[in-house]
């Protein structure tokens, strides 16, 4: 199987998914790779698999490669001889934060016909941003931490109890997040998360929270993760996240029972179907009394979670057969031919 | 200005976008109009404003006049000696149902930068949904009908009481829309409703409710319409909405309170500050009690509701002059660097 990687777009996290594609080398060994790097401009370039290191990028040396155009059915490069299709089976969506998870790369794969993993565009509008996977959790009886909404030109005045954790709502990899313990860092908890976004969201931090993460996808089947019991550290930030995306190996289970095994799976169930479908996204639960909540959605997680399943790969070939397929339109005029015959008697 | 109209796309109202896009001619005549064809196979066409009419479309005719491919900046002829950018200054999106509605023409828009009057990706992918406009209007505290949600594996009973109303989440133009009076009605409204899509709403059908329309934007003001009063019927057919698609003379405002024209303003404000900054939807209330309820969002409504402005023209100028912005973002190779130099002394 032949699968593009598309990658870097004009994102906060442009950086951290050169490391996911490129982890992906060591990843998809069985597979063909075909490298679509998305440049912070939004040009699409072919990028030899061969070459693919992260100075290529940093250094703008892409460039000199081939640039590609988007165009029904697939990327094209254009020559004298009129366009070339780039061949592959499947593009697999790679491009994290913005372009990646907030549906666009999803919109253009769809309007343009071309196969492909990713949440679809209303998945990614609702888990991109964490206001609106609430009301999605609200909507499916998943449990979710409390939490308040904050708008730039709200007052910059918090109900919360402290201690409690600022977050951006449409940023992934901590960044712009906060944890403000006391109300003296409150007015610049909120400057710095309002620096990224337009509206934040408040919860209480609750100390030592048991945490959970569970990924999955469904193919012809349920394919779902070890549970991975995440680093006890107060919250991933951007530059421990950046290890995150470049892990290949496979971790350990969380030891918990059999039956919190079962209720974060049967929880990760209900959230992905059928909204997920075409995906793998990996969800952070909290358990605290027993209780599953949901933290918060990954749509496209640091090097697509592959250190959390077993043949990463054989999943990867079952989902692209089985993606989620857009109902055909057939657009025969007949309202216009009603008309014209209508005006034709008048 | 010159103004592209995108109309058609894969789409059950793709021929409706066709009346729509023609009627624009009537109504903005100060303008130079580009018209952009997005046909049943998703592909761009550069139509003659001269020559436009329903017949070039029904007859297949559209297709010896010049393809566009979309690239960073917008849409282009190609030819011998390179590629031509078609010049306009906003492009405006006309385009009803899938693809204009979903997200899908907002973001191909956003990604490649080119300035467009719709709304963007989260406000066509809540409004599109008429599940996740429920969602949306309790967050913000605006009244809807109570309804309940059935998906296509859900057992076919319902426990909103007759008559009630079946609509599929995400179609507009009452396509699969039916009113079921009796218990013997259910099971084939039903099985209309779930041809068109996964996921229906049922709401109680409200004998004589009063409805009213309000359409509007926000420029470098509120520019809000005088408020409809729909022609009662029980609602309106695919055949009688298409008369609203075409039409271009103004109306007369509701006969109603100065309170009531109050509620219904305000309500309208609050759905769409600043969710839908950059778009004219039209709003379609209930009203029960002296109570305001949201019913629907229509995010592109029939030939953009021009008849209920006064000049409509200008506040599109004006409206094109607003736009929201997306947020540049800077790509420094920041991260990538430091862990080069990390290795470097490894």
């Amino acid at each position: 199987m032949n699968i593009a990687i598309l990658f870097g777009g004009s994102s906060y996290e442009h950086e951290i998914s050169i490391v996911s594609a490129i982890t992906m080398k060591k990843v998809l060994k069985k597979s063909q790779i075909t490298y679509i790097f998305v440049d912070a401009n939004r040009e699409f370039w072919l990028i030899d698999r061969d070459k693919i290191n992260s100075k290529l990028f940093s250094s703008g040396e892409y460039k000199k490669g081939r640039k590609l155009t988007l165009k029904k059915g697939g990327f094209f490069t254009e020559g004298m001889f009129g366009s070339k299709q780039v061949g592959f089976d499947v593009a697999l969506n790679l491009i994290h934060g913005r372009d990646g998870e907030d549906g666009k790369i999803a919109s253009l794969m769809g309007f343009f016909d071309i196969p492909y993993i990713s949440p679809r565009i209303e998945a990614s509008v609702l888990s991109y941003n964490k206001l609106y996977t609430k009301f999605l959790a609200q909507s499916l009886g998943v449990k979710t931490v409390p939490y308040e909404h904050l708008s730039k030109s709200d007052p910059r005045t918090i109900k919360t109890p402290l201690p409690a954790i600022i977050k951006p709502v449409r940023l992934g990899s901590s960044i712009g997040v906060s944890i403000v313990r006391d109300e003296s860092e409150l007015a610049y908890a909120l400057d710095v998360a309002f620096e990224f976004d337009n509206d934040v969201i408040i919860e209480p931090f609750i100390e030592g929270v048991k945490e959970y993460n569970q990924a999955g996808c469904y193919t012809d089947r349920w394919e779902l993760s070890i549970i991975e019991e995440p680093h006890k550290e107060e919250f991933l930030d951007f530059e421990k996240k950046y290890m995150d995306f470049s892990r290949d190996s496979q971790l350990l289970a969380a030891d918990i029972s059999p039956e919190l095994t079962q209720k974060i799976q049967e929880t990760f169930k209900r959230i992905y179907d059928p909204l997920f479908r075409g995906s793998i996204i990996r969800c952070d639960f909290f358990v605290v009394n027993d209780e599953v909540m949901l933290n918060e959605i990954n749509p496209i997680p640091g090097s697509m979670a592959n250190y959390l399943f077993e043949d990463f790969e054989a999943m990867i070939w079952r989902l692209a057969k089985s993606l989620p397929k857009e109902e055909k339109i057939a657009v025969d005029y007949q309202y216009i031919h009603s008309i014209q015959s209508a005006k034709g008697k008048a």
